[in-house]
């Protein structure tokens, strides 16, 4: 995302500013570690860029965006303890590589160090920046619940609407909200705010449907992680619902049963072309992505100003990593 | 603690009206069931106290009060998943009623839930307010750490000093931060916030070594704990350093070493007596409860309006549960 640049090297140099602090190291050593694994920074920069579609410089929120990253690490920590993930941008998560207990605690002082960001933004609009954060905030752990709660359910007992509600919660709103946060501190109007929170929110449906497709038709090279993690794992994913709605749940079943992981990956690829399913979620993503498109297109600004989340919209559901 | 009537009816009230959502059910009953479980709502209180001691109605800070009695139970769920506790307030903890993912992310949710209080407190005392929670929910965060850090080292490896710092950061600045948050929305001056804060936090650290105390040589009946449980487990607690301290460092080790749950607990009752540690404790303590009163004394308003701080001060720092 080259061109991007403008706006990621000069999220990375705020964050080096913003260093941790070196004592308790036992608290603070794990966040160090965890904010340098990197990753794409993709919320922020949607808090920078939502700042200059309304024609103020990104320097004006770039503390919310530091808190958006923030936020996003310590929901990842937290679930990376919960859904036990050895992994994370390949090398160790913090459970693993410290313990529970520190990694509990390290993601609750980063949620802690987002709110002191936030704080730092300016007092004219930090009441509604705030409540912003959070009822994201809120919406994102409600979807982190959701999705523990589906992996004891069947999938016949999942429905695509729960799916999308799930996905909307723990994703999408993020992406809305980052967006709409950089929008209020650069004085965007009411209608404008929601505009781009919607845009967002479409992005972010499209974007984690993306996310189900790499997973299991992705270049393991390129996705950084193991492919078809999430069919082995049997979970109930944009394909998996997709198929079923397609009235393929006894043949879904029958692979999610395959014990050879190999097997039971190659299966679904084939079988998920072969009934259409791929072309569905592929259809699904696309509906999302218009969505999103007709309300970045809504807002009432010059359409030469747009053109950076033009750019990275389309990098984001077309990416192959 | 009768004569806190008055505000703990009216706390009570509005905890009740501000009630969790239903669902994601797995996320909201942990917290409906955890706050149920009670507890003296102390921080709350002192927050609604301080409030009045500057002449403004205790209505002016309940959202404030909430969010810092949300936040101490946030902290009480995720502590007590990080001690293994089976129980808190007699009372299975959430983590051993529910699982370990649900503690933490109910935890989770209700510390955000908490910074949704404060975001309803007056916009012009927002963000000081915001920045005074962030500051001590921080450390919180680091006292909890210290806590941790201590449990794997020497008795020896642990000065008095590191102790009274872990309980300070634990402990005391939640109680400083509740009745300056209380103050700075009544509008109460850099002086007097500045003072209620050092009342509030010698106060807390004279209610941790009255814990300390308690946790020994407590009556099991009033103090709803098992009576030891410090020196069972090995806790470095104010009067195991204070012995340190006196130079029975072998002694101590030889009690800790013991293997008999009853034998330990009642030879570390006599020793302590014995040695002067109780007495030297107790010395301590009313050292910080000293510097509290002298705070309190310091503010400029009314010293009839103290009395309410000062009886709270009394019942905490005497009390037997």
């Amino acid at each position: 995302m080259d061109f991007l640049n403008k706006y990621a090297s000069f999220f990375e140099k705020e964050l080096q500013q913003n260093s941790f602090k070196l004592f308790p190291s036992n608290l603070y050593d794990p966040l160090r570690y965890f904010m340098e694994l990197g990753g794409k920074r993709v919320r922020p920069l949607l808090t920078l860029m939502a700042s200059e579609l309304f024609s103020v410089p990104k320097e004006n929120a770039i503390h919310a965006a530091v808190a958006i990253e923030f936020f996003h690490n310590f929901s990842l920590i937290h679930d990376d303890i919960m859904d036990e993930a050895p992994l994370r941008r390949g090398k160790q998560t913090v459970h693993e590589k410290w313990n529970t207990n520190g990694a509990i605690l390290s993601g609750d002082v980063l949620l802690v160090n987002a709110y002191q960001q936030l704080a730092l933004s300016n007092s004219k609009y930090l009441k509604e920046v705030l409540e912003i954060f959070n009822q994201i905030a809120v919406e994102v752990c409600e979807g982190q619940q959701l999705d523990m709660d589906f992996e004891t359910m069947q999938i016949d007992e999942v429905s695509m609407d729960n799916y999308i509600e799930m996905i909307r919660l723990k994703t999408s709103v993020l992406l809305g909200g980052a967006l709409k946060i950089g929008a209020i501190l650069a004085g965007a109007n009411k209608e404008n705010a929601q505009l781009i929170y919607d845009f967002g929110e479409n992005l972010g449906l499209a974007f984690q449907i993306q996310d189900d497709i790499l997973d299991l038709f992705g270049d393991s090279e390129k996705f950084g992680k193991q492919i078809g993690g999430d069919i082995i794992s049997n979970k109930k994913t944009f394909l998996v619902l997709k198929a079923v709605e397609l009235g393929k749940e006894k043949e879904v079943e029958s692979i999610l049963k395959l014990i050879d992981k190999d097997k039971k990956v190659t299966t679904a690829k084939s079988k998920f072309q072969e009934w259409g399913v791929l072309e569905e979620v592929n259809n699904s993503k696309q509906y999302y992505y218009k969505k999103a498109m007709n309300a970045l297109y809504e807002i009432k600004v010059n359409e030469l100003l747009k053109q950076d989340l033009i750019t990275l919209s389309n990098q984001l559901i077309d990416r192959e990593f």
